[in-house]
């Protein structure tokens, strides 16, 4: 007896997530690998309550099958808090997902087939690989520091664009805002969608927000919103993970498309998550608890560049992110192996990430990513001193 | 400029999911379409303090990402609770899902290329062909109640057969112990894989429940369980559909395989929702409001079968079901289209489900499925009068 064979897709699978996780479980091990929130950012006590007014005040939302697009009131609440002179924004336009992830599966199902063309900013996040991996695509890289990046060009046959303009994960590059204006620009003259996935639109630490692309797009735009901007959002980062509330903002044509995708994939995200998230968000509590989070992330972004600069100045290079969860540095000796380090590392009692990860083609090796939201000032540093250790351990053995 | 086309797969979908809802907001409809359980069986008071205390108390499983596989004290609850002698699980045999529905829509990533072969009972779930309507499969029906049913050819091949064996949806036709050992039997002989999804597993209003397959093929496997069938459960019709709480159990083989197709889906499932869940069964709660459940949807079992045979019996034929939440009623006349039937119906302020919709070549046009568990006797008393109004109005036409 022989069972069937498993799909394709599945063999072509990094294990760098389960690396990731089974490292939670080694004693004394530093994760800056990452990209989870410090616990201490969460208002328990509100949650709490929040959470047993959901079922008791609303047991209709919150313990029924939600409708498959999302509660009309957390859809009509989205609409608005992203509606800016200029853009206008209807319920037609919001699809409620089971988290960020979701967003991106539905993405996949509804505009690829196997082989089809993505454009991606390189490196990229490794969970939209996940993601689309069923589907088996092919990846354009989207280099936009590059002099000679032409947007057109990049984008035309892509069945869509796919970017992170606030803080990329992995790079914590900020998109400027000439470059949005460009990809937007090439959007609208090819016709290809373009995913602005914002999970860490709140987390500026030095400077006024920059417009997003969804809004800028929308100038040019009808009501409701018709453009080519497919926008991700998340309370992730704002409020929680643990709800697994996020949403997908678009022209009505690809909501429809979105939700016919969700309804096969988990009919739809749990009532009461979603009336928490209303809840949260009308009452002011994901405003009240935001300056917290910036002060917190702000302070260690800065705690974890001095700790870098004190141990690490003569390995890497980096630039200081003005935003988001991570530092990205990369290699001075092109010997050092980013994959190696890792292996090197977990064992020295550190884990980050290596950048082939956020490659699709498994190429860069010389990067890594390194998170400041998990741990305290006195743990990165220990940290980035193991990392040190572990760094010049591979470039001993490659002498 | 013209936008990508959209993936093929969409333009397979038929509407009757839509026309359902927005049979919701049509007033004095009455609907008998759905499988929506009736909210006066919820908990309320229980549930929503069973919410606070799981964020007070659990914050960091309530609010953080969950493990992609679950969290650890509900999958060591779920195993125990399937456990029998004959069949030892462990957490390594159990994966939690968001809802049921994601466990077919993660099956389908897991086995099927587009093309596979997928054996099912027929009629089937309309919900299992939106979950694997992206991998275009090709479908084989298994009529099990033919007299000549080879269930070693039909499950040959295939890479995975799909049965409700408890209160079928929509047949509410309940196989027996002989159909389910001839079934595990074909799995163990041929190695497809046996697909058990069990929404209605504890809905018996008549006798004690039939031994699950998961069991009758544990009696031949190992420990950890390493046997054919994939196991799925759910919280919705046990508790409330609104946590969308599931669980798949199966050999640790294709656990994992369905936990990287999850890691690329949602990343996992809400922690509070999956804490709220093991408090409930672990507590009893889930226990308690059983028999308060049986009892009422007993009744209105017996009352829709009471109101079919006053107004239905020269239309349609039926059996009445032990369980589940569906009467199966086939049109004596061949010429009653239920298609047509259902346009008529809403016209005439009912709604119920046509057969073509849980068959993958949409042949069968000549049964209904009633719902019987979400409205009061008076109004499912209603309801069959009016379908019978409309059937005889279909019928005429046709004369």
């Amino acid at each position: 007896m022989t069972r069937p064979a498993f799909a394709t897709w599945l063999s072509d699978t990094n294990d760098v997530t389960q690396t990731f996780l089974a490292a939670g479980q080694i004693p004394g091990l530093i994760n800056l690998a990452g990209g989870l929130p410090d616990p201490v950012t969460w208002p328990v006590d509100d949650l709490s309550k929040l959470a047993a007014k959901a079922v008791a005040n609303h047991p209709a939302e919150a313990l029924a099958y939600a409708p498959i697009d999302g509660l009309p009131i957390l859809r009509d609440l989205i609409a608005a808090r992203f509606s800016v002179p200029g853009l206008t924004l209807t319920r037609d336009n919001v699809l409620i997902t089971t988290g960020g992830m979701q967003a991106l599966d539905l993405i996949g199902k509804a505009l690829l087939e196997q082989g089809s063309l993505v454009a991606t900013q390189s490196p990229a996040y490794l969970g939209a690989f996940d993601a689309w991996r069923p589907r088996l695509p092919r990846y354009r890289a989207m280099i936009l520091e590059a002099d000679d990046f032409d947007p057109v060009q990049t984008l035309a046959e892509a069945q869509f664009a796919y970017t992170v303009p606030n803080f990329s994960n992995p790079s914590g590059r900020l998109v400027s805002l000439a470059q949005r204006q460009a990809l937007v620009g090439a959007a609208h003259r090819t016709g290809t969608w373009l995913v602005e996935d914002d999970p860490y639109g709140t987390l500026y630490y030095d400077g006024a927000p920059l417009p997003r692309m969804l809004t800028l797009s929308g100038q040019q735009g009808g009501h409701p919103y018709d453009g080519p901007v497919i926008y991700l959002g998340t309370l992730s980062k704002e409020l929680a993970p643990g709800f697994r509330i996020g949403w997908v903002i678009a022209a009505p044509e690809m909501i429809a498309a979105l939700v016919t995708a969700k309804q096969g994939s988990d009919m739809s995200t749990s009532g009461l998550c979603q009336r928490i998230a209303h809840d949260a968000i009308s009452t002011g509590l994901t405003d009240r608890v935001l300056p917290g989070i910036l002060d917190l992330y702000r302070t260690r972004r800065d705690a974890l560049c001095a700790a870098m600069a004190a141990h690490l100045s003569d390995l890497f290079d980096w630039e200081v992110p003005s935003g988001g969860m991570f530092v990205w540095a990369s290699a001075r000796d092109s010997r050092l192996n980013t994959d190696d380090l890792l292996q090197v590392a977990m064992a020295h009692g550190v884990c980050v990430s290596p950048s082939s990860v956020f490659d699709p083609e498994g190429l860069n090796r010389r990067s890594i990513r390194v998170n400041f939201t998990l741990n305290d000032p006195e743990t990165m540093i220990e940290g980035t001193r193991r990392l040190a250790v572990a760094a010049r351990e591979v470039l001993s053995r490659e002498v």
